[in-house]
């Protein structure tokens, strides 16, 4: 048998990657897709060569749903798809799904991501903005919420990428299906799952593979899809084929169960949750401690613990900084278009050496740039 | 630096991948994704997770389309979409999409996948089956249709992945657009595109990773869709945003480009050709020549050269045959569910070799069941 040898590149580079999505993923993870990229499980197929019908790729499938399912610890009534398309997708499947024969629906306005999805919605139904927080810029989740009691279901963002916010409780909306986006902070920290009627995420964040999305959605909630709702898109009838009702995203879907697992092997997503607390507010504290050099634009108890957004007082240097930290191998660290300055995403599969590198930075160029820490 | 070595195993183990789909990649392009899966370019991150927004993945995506482009010597009035959800989603996009204010369209039926088609168009729209070869179990491709002055377009389904038949010539359809889910032979052959209005493509066959799906639709057809399409699957948005309105299925995106070029390198699509036709007749002459042995349900003219379905004359052979193929190495050649048999899918990427040693096993399996060749 031959040998194939490669140059143990991510390991000696060291570089970190801040982008928001899609973002880092997990060494051990894409070490091992490497390994068994060519022959998967001694198949002598890659998996990207799998069919899905076949009985390995059925394993596969399984395994993650059943790992996803013990990592949120989730009731029997809720089921997983694995379907495609992102979050964006979800903006106008989610109507299409659920409204039934309702005209209207709550959403909760909090930054970029949550105004796309009620722009979306709107070409379905009536959007009532149960609360918003666009009257402060987007500096804090609102928690006064006034629901419509017409309403078919309340939707929000978690965590919103662009803006740095992000809900650290959920007001009760009672009977009311609760829908939410987790796109950007799904499995960074524990989730009562049974406090919604759905949840769906796009992969690229903490998951990994840009194009999976993952939807749980509780049993209840099925069969009320409007006919215009494309057949392969139906939450139903997924759930019906085990999410294999057309070609599944087989790939991304075999890469989301070794994160999975990793998740779980790392301590579970409360371990995830305890890392995230920590390495934010180590970012956090060089920002409020910068005496304005650096700025972030979010109250303090709506900080995103997974998007890290902040602005330099002087915005000439922002173009210095990202060079500058590129330079170091920090990259991908530029803002959102919309929203502009510095983002750095912490997401679960950033290395701590990351956000210790990044400080350190950060610190240096606040002190070359003439202002005290 | 360190260097990780892995065993060659791909070159060693002599497995034949003959799966309709996902199918058999070319083991150039696995061997460089596996090279570089760790750092792309030298940048010290996968492909995986580069923010598509970056100049990279950027630069992946537009290389892949010019090489695309360049492979199906595409006019200029076409526009490439990147998309996701696969062909089985354009059942239900087409008709978003292109219906405009019509209330028909045009179908071809021609076996399982154009009856998929068919069934989710009439969601939408009035269906006018033009031509149809249901009365003769699908043994054919129709070659009169009856097209009906009011369709918006015509689709067809140009290879019948499931009955192993294939268009080998389109009859004219004048000003009707005409539609093509050539996702089981696109790259096998050239095409000329103006003679479509439009043409998509899952992935899994000839491009390889499941999830993406390519669509070349004709500049006067954008605009049309109806109020129900979802956003990120209107083509005209996808096209104005470069297929970049959400996040792109961005490592598939990267793999279809590395595909694309191997197929250059190997000669083009003309070349493709020339081996299918090559490669297909192989195993159809050991089915012609077996007395009977082995039987091909679908007339001479009309047989696919990439999906050769075959059934054996004593039936409770199959179970046999299969297991002696994939005691060889011959694997995944169990016909499709409703259809039944044997199905051996010639993609692009299967190596001459793999065809060789099915030919040689078909023979051998002749002479030690009883019969002659």
């Amino acid at each position: 048998m031959g040998w194939l040898c490669l140059p143990e590149v991510a390991a000696t580079s060291k570089v970190f990657n801040f982008s928001a999505g899609p973002g880092v993923m997990p060494a051990a993870v894409l070490a091992q897709a490497q390994r068994e990229f060519l022959s998967w499980n001694g198949s002598g197929l890659s998996m990207l060569e799998m069919p899905f019908t076949g009985e390995e790729f059925k394993g596969v499938l399984r395994q993650a749903r059943e790992a996803l399912r013990a990592l949120l610890d989730m009731p029997d009534n809720y089921h997983i798809l694995f379907m495609q398309g992102g979050a964006s997708a979800q903006f106008s499947l989610v109507p299409l799904n659920l409204l039934g024969n309702a005209r209207l629906a709550d959403y909760i306005e909090t930054g970029y991501w949550s105004c796309k999805a009620i722009r979306e919605a709107s070409r379905y139904c009536g959007v009532n903005i149960a609360a918003s927080s666009a009257g402060t810029y987007f500096d804090r989740m609102p928690q006064s919420w006034h629901l419509d009691a017409h309403a078919a279901y309340c939707h929000l963002t978690s965590n919103e990428t662009a803006n740095g916010s992000q809900f650290h409780g959920i007001p009760n909306t009672g009977h009311l299906p609760l829908i939410a986006d987790m796109t950007s902070d799904f499995l960074s920290k524990p989730v009562n799952v049974q406090r919604y009627g759905l949840i769906y995420a796009g992969a690229q964040k903490n998951i990994g593979p840009a194009g999976l999305t993952v939807v749980i959605v509780r049993n209840d909630l099925l069969g009320r899809a409007r006919p215009s709702a494309p057949a392969v898109f139906n939450y139903q009838a997924q759930a019906e084929a085990d999410s294999m009702l057309n070609t599944p995203i087989t790939f991304a879907v075999y890469l989301a169960g070794l994160v999975f697992r990793w998740i779980a092997d790392m301590g579970g997503v409360a371990e995830m949750e305890r890392r995230s607390v920590q390495r934010s507010a180590q970012i956090y504290h060089v920002i409020d401690t910068s005496d304005g050099f650096y700025r972030c634009p979010v109250q303090s108890a709506h900080r995103s613990r997974m998007n890290i957004c902040f602005t330099l007082a002087n915005e000439g240097f922002t173009t210095r900084f990202l060079s500058g930290a590129a330079a170091q191998g920090l990259v991908n660290l530029k803002g959102h278009a919309v929203t502009g300055g510095i983002r750095a995403s912490l997401y679960n599969a950033m290395p701590d050496e990351g956000v210790a590198a990044l400080t350190d930075f950060m610190r240096r160029f606040t002190v070359e740039h003439g202002c005290h820490v």
